[in-house]
């Protein structure tokens, strides 16, 4: 996965059949989403009988071989694994073909950082063979750690510790008095996606980034390091994109077209997902000579890692020279893409994606991931030969080029766009898979489907439900509120998607309705992320020995994919989606509130001269600058559109509820004319122009932080106005995301007036 | 101090004039509590005067020569400190004793800290020269690092690390089924008061108990270490008290009454507040080796500190042996009291009192508090040159043996007990001093008084009012209700006394109205608390170079001490009392709500399995035990009694704006009588039979905790049975306080008849 994205989910938690049956009708109970009872009997004897197909061996076995050597972007075992994954499926039966683009792929050819003063000192930049680990002595094919997608540059400067360089570590610097102009930045991992530290960086006007994963946040203070325990050593570093994708992701040089042979390209100077400086990744062991030699003030408290050192912020003594040079390549990405074709619906399809790249073995990411997946598709295939056919059309995808930036799906998405927005009804995503918790993230519109399939799989720790798991972390992990919530609720929440992952350019440049899933929690796998060390040998030792909750995965996808290609209609639901929505309108809300007391407040204490009279004044203090008043926003078209979209979701389920005790719902026309309206949903939920400044994103509910990279933002438009400051696009924005939850209320109202027909 | 007790007092924070002008008549503004309009002014035009005395030239002489040499409990240059310091007393004309007590002061003979196993390690108990500090080399002085009241003890076990070594601490390892029985455990500084760790590790069987400095806490972590910087450096360990103070303090031989020479003793062996198991504090230079050894489960991330390593709880291969051996002798302890008898109300007495003792040199603790007290009293014994006289009498206090455990101030309070109660009017203590802000703790019935003599003193700093800048600090760090109150309320909020200084027996065993004040804030001094680095060298460079704010510290104590001294009638007030009473009520009556919930969640997901479906299996978790859900206390007799304060109050009140407009309190008759009636008022809030457990507590109000030493507990009989689950002792002790304050009410009563008698 390109950013760590399983931890940026909320776990769902589902509810008891107690609640169920206080909340739905004694039929629905029985019955699936989507699926008459009859229906309903079918698809759990047919899961059961996927079940008996799946083969832990199977997974160990293709790991193994997947991981045996480093398969990034553009390597000769790339190219290798994505033949071996074609020859799988087109052996289980798959209508099988392997998508190729030309995309941009800088590496390496000049690494070199150190520093001049107070003292001199070169890094190694090396992660060194660790014969506990079989693949980590795979030199010649190893990438070296870097950050793809850094600009060329060779700048020498005096260094400044900036802690997680989000924009508020800019704020506590300007606080001190502390500029980065001209100056090198040196930021640990965490706190953002890593691309937000070079960007942010840059708009402070500091000639060059360091990132270095501090032993703090995945070193030895969170556990014994590699290889006595899971955790990264001195010398691990993790290297990854710095491409700003919260602009646009996949090839730097095609935005919004698929990077084809032909396609028109950007030139690479001009393409503006490249960082504006030069970035480079280093270890803790590289790190500390710089840090050790930071003078000037203290850092604050939470700034402080677990190097054993006072931090300072400097600037002073302490120099830095930082020089990269890249090869600036087209490389060809490999997309698998294996499709069995629905007997009824075939031009309705359901994809189910998982990318094969990895940063170096990448034996947790992405290969525990794809393995639990092709495993499911060969189950499948497995059902085929039972005479079983799918309703609709199954679509396995198989990603090349994820971890520099989405690539492989982004260009997929973009080259066969108008294709996915007619035909698409769900991309369902996975990225690595290690024991513990059930996580899903996604479209609320498919909260209560998924709630569904987490009742039906059991955790293979525990003899329970997984949803019974994820439900119970989430009242010992939760506040009172959250606690009734997973006690009461009937479905438990899942949380947005940000970014981080393939379902980026479905769900927020096309609006394909999208889930990413994943089991996580218990294994310590933090340390060894996109380093050489994630290996079959650790993946074995620390994340999934027995390979029990691969097959987990297997049986969550497999009953999502199997449920949503065989359902006699659509199985979206929307009173959460509806919920949920009702919920962001209150938080955006409560933000201009919070927002406006924070600057009165901060404007008072200028007035009242409060920061003077405190700040020590031995030490350098600056009080911060005064800002307009903000103004009262006009959240009256937000409610009002939430209103209706409320009563369009009260209307379709009482219609959904008539429908379903008449025979209508059997005719396959209406079923069909009823898909074809409820596809339409999320398309309704993206506008053409998109999020302002970055129009690539055109969904108006989910968006990656444009600050934050993986964190996501919920009604994204009106929400990043407002942290910003930006009031007038803030009322703008409100306008823009009332108009789109009409037009989303409006399309629900469609697929109600498709089952009140004839009524 | 004995205890780090600044950190535990909430600054107090005051209102501006503005204010005052909105909620007190014209009148009142003018005037100083306790005076009329003309004693104010007159008293204003002293305090002037007084200020003009003060020369900061004599705070650095005399912290120089008695700092100069160590000077704990029982040494040669202890002696000399209190001879020198009698005899300026002498100088000034004070009538001034040394009142000489024999105490219980074991110091060691042999200290030996072993690692046996998995590798042989001793440590070194050395705090080694540093040549930047001239004292830190006078070795034949210096008591060594250890814990004094600690018992003798020779045993070897397997190491655990106990976090904190507080009781929920207990409750996480139980979690994990580490069991401390038989075993040795090291425990870090901080989260409690030193003495709590060893009490409650023997209340869970361990044999032995290491305490060390991590450098989270005021090590590297927290900033350059000495003498580089101000902070504790890899050999600097913290000496201290261990005896079981919250049990009584002072001589533990001589519970309850002075230890005079012909003093009843109990024999050491039966001294209840020794420990029960052998304690030693080490750097975390010595701890380094063994905290590395450890293995079993890694620690739960709140308890990890800044050292390099992975925390591990243990138990495992690591063993230790301790040995301690100590010479329980008798010392004599000097304490220096010094007199001015009042012209008017000699038998009313203004105590004012600040130890001499240090555990070491103890520049910083006590002398910076102390040379601003001497400073202040030659100032007022100027004043008497001019023909001025005190209407009450003012006794100066010096204590000796503080740092073992409030020796000095106890068994003088123990043996002048009569007196003292019927003759003490306030007790002001200071304990240390250094850079930044005013801090303020002691009896709600000062508040008042305390917040007007901070608006008269002007920050050395800034050139404000000391309280303006507290006040701004509340603005800045505190929460929007903490905010409002900084900026709305007359006053701001003074903390309640714990513990942690020689207040304790005048307020919480005698009833005395009592105030701890200080400056503190922007220095950085908590690195080289209780070791030889407390030097003049670290004072000058890191506390208060140009002891400012000793001076301010006199301009504090010296104004607080004269009004008391020289007011008509003694300057109480009871609204803002009453009003902290009722947040009091209010805390405890949610204690008890959240403490029933609590323990209904824990029972709840004890019946749901809830912990069973979440632990990971690979690990060792022991669910906790279901307890008897809590009941539902009956709290009206508590608000009954709030309710009768209250009236009280403002019956009280009311009767002060009629007298003070009238002429009844220029009679000095009545003046007499009324400052008889106000001085009970704190009486009042004692009971004979004290705390349960600790009859020597009697402070129905106030008290340290048992389980925290120094944090305070308020409403102490009531809180601390719920926080320990008595709830039949909590329906007792409701009834106990509602007695107290129905008492109080008709104390102050007495005060209001005074008041009312001729209208």
């Amino acid at each position: 996965m390109i950013f760590r994205s399983l931890q940026s989910l909320v776990m769902i938690c589902l509810s008891v059949a107690m609640v169920m049956a206080q909340t739905t009708s004694a039929v629905q109970q029985k019955t699936l989403l989507g699926f008459d009872r009859e229906g309903s009997d079918r698809e759990r004897v047919l899961e059961k009988q996927f079940d008996s197909f799946l083969k832990k061996e199977n997974l160990r076995e293709w790991m193994k071989r997947l991981s045996a050597r480093p398969h990034h972007l553009g390597s000769p075992y790339g190219k290798d694994n994505a033949d071996f994954i074609a020859g799988l499926f087109r052996s289980w039966g798959y209508e099988t073909e392997i998508e190729r683009f030309d995309v941009l792929f800088p590496t390496p050819k000049t690494r070199l950082l150190e520093m001049t003063s107070p003292e001199k000192f070169t890094a190694k930049l090396e992660e060194p063979v660790v014969k506990e680990d079989a693949t980590s002595g795979q030199k010649s094919e190893q990438l070296p750690v870097y950050n793809a997608y850094s600009v060329n540059g060779d700048v020498t400067g005096q260094l400044v510790y900036v802690n997680y360089g989000v924009p508020q570590d800019y704020e506590e610097l300007e606080r001190r008095g502390v500029d980065v102009k001209g100056k090198i930045v040196i930021a640990r991992y965490g706190g953002s996606w890593r691309g937000i530290k070079p960007k942010v960086a840059a708009e402070h006007g500091a000639l060059g980034c360091i990132i270095y994963s501090d032993p703090r946040d995945d070193g030895f203070f969170a556990g014994d390091v590699y290889p006595k325990g899971a955790w990264r050593n001195e010398n691990g570093a993790q290297r990854g994109s710095v491409a700003d994708m919260p602009l646009y992701p996949g090839d730097p040089l095609t935005p919004g077209i698929g990077a084809t042979a032909n396609a028109k390209r950007l030139e690479v100077k001009d393409a503006p997902t490249l960082t504006k400086i030069p970035v480079l990744p280093v270890s803790y062991g590289d790190a500390l000579p710089l840090l050790r030699a930071l003078e000037g003030p203290v850092a604050p408290a939470a700034w402080r890692g677990a190097l054993p050192i006072t931090y300072h912020i400097g600037p002073g003594r302490a120099t830095v020279h930082l020089k990269l040079e890249f090869d600036f390549n087209i490389v060809p990405a490999y997309d698998v893409i294996a499709r069995l074709r629905g007997n009824e619906r075939p031009d309705e399809w359901v994809i189910r994606g998982n990318h094969h790249d990895a940063w170096v073995n990448g034996a947790g990411d992405p290969i525990s991931g794809l393995v639990p997946m092709l495993e499911e598709a060969r189950a499948v295939s497995e059902l085929t030969k039972t005479g079983w056919r799918p309703r609709r059309s199954i679509i396995y995808a198989v990603w090349d080029g994820e971890e520099p930036g989405l690539i492989g799906s982004t260009e997929w998405a973009e080259t066969h766009a108008q294709e996915l927005q007619s035909k698409a009804v769900l991309y369902l995503n996975s990225d690595g898979n290690s024991r513990g918790f059930l996580f899903v993230a996604g479209s609320h519109t498919l909260e209560k489907f998924i709630n569904d399939v987490a009742r039906d799989v059991i955790d293979p720790e525990k003899e329970i439900a997984v949803f019974e798991r994820a439900r119970a972390r989430a009242i010992i992990t939760g506040d009172a509120e959250q606690r009734r919530e997973a006690r009461d609720r009937a479905d438990l929440r899942i949380n947005a998607l940000g970014s981080g992952s393939d379902y980026t350019p479905f769900l927020q440049h096309l609006g394909i309705a999208s889930l990413n899933i994943g089991y996580g929690g218990e294994a310590e796998n933090d340390g060894i992320y996109h380093s050489i060390y994630d290996s079959f040998d650790h993946y074995i030792r620390f994340s999934d020995p027995t390979f029990d909750y691969g097959i987990a995965l297997s049986k969550t996808g497999g009953r999502a994919v199997l449920r949503f290609a065989g359902a006699g209609y659509l199985p979206l639901a929307f009173s959460n989606f509806s919920d949920t929505i009702g919920r962001y309108v209150n938080e955006v809300t409560k933000l201009a509130n919070d927002e406006r007391d924070t600057i009165a407040e901060k404007n008072r204490r200028i007035n009242e001269k409060t920061f003077e009279a405190v700040d020590d004044p031995t030490k350098t203090f600056v009080p911060p600058k005064a800002e307009p008043a903000a103004p009262y926003l006009n959240f009256a078209p937000l409610q009002n559109a939430l209103a209706r979209l409320q009563e369009s979701t009260r209307n379709y389920d009482r219609a959904m509820v008539e429908a379903t005790s008449g025979t209508r719902l059997q005719s396959s026309d209406v079923q069909q004319s009823l898909d074809d309206a409820l596809r339409q949903v999320e398309l309704a939920m993206i506008t053409e122009r998109g999020l302002p400044r970055r129009p690539w994103f055109k969904h108006q509910i989910y968006a990656p932080g444009f600050y934050t990279g993986y964190g996501v933002k919920t009604l994204p438009g009106i929400r990043e106005a407002i942290e910003q400051h930006k009031w007038d696009e803030a009322g703008e924005q409100i306008g823009i995301v009332a108009a789109t939850l009409e037009q989303t209320a409006a399309q629900i109202d469609r697929g109600t007036a498709i089952l009140n027909t004839d009524r």
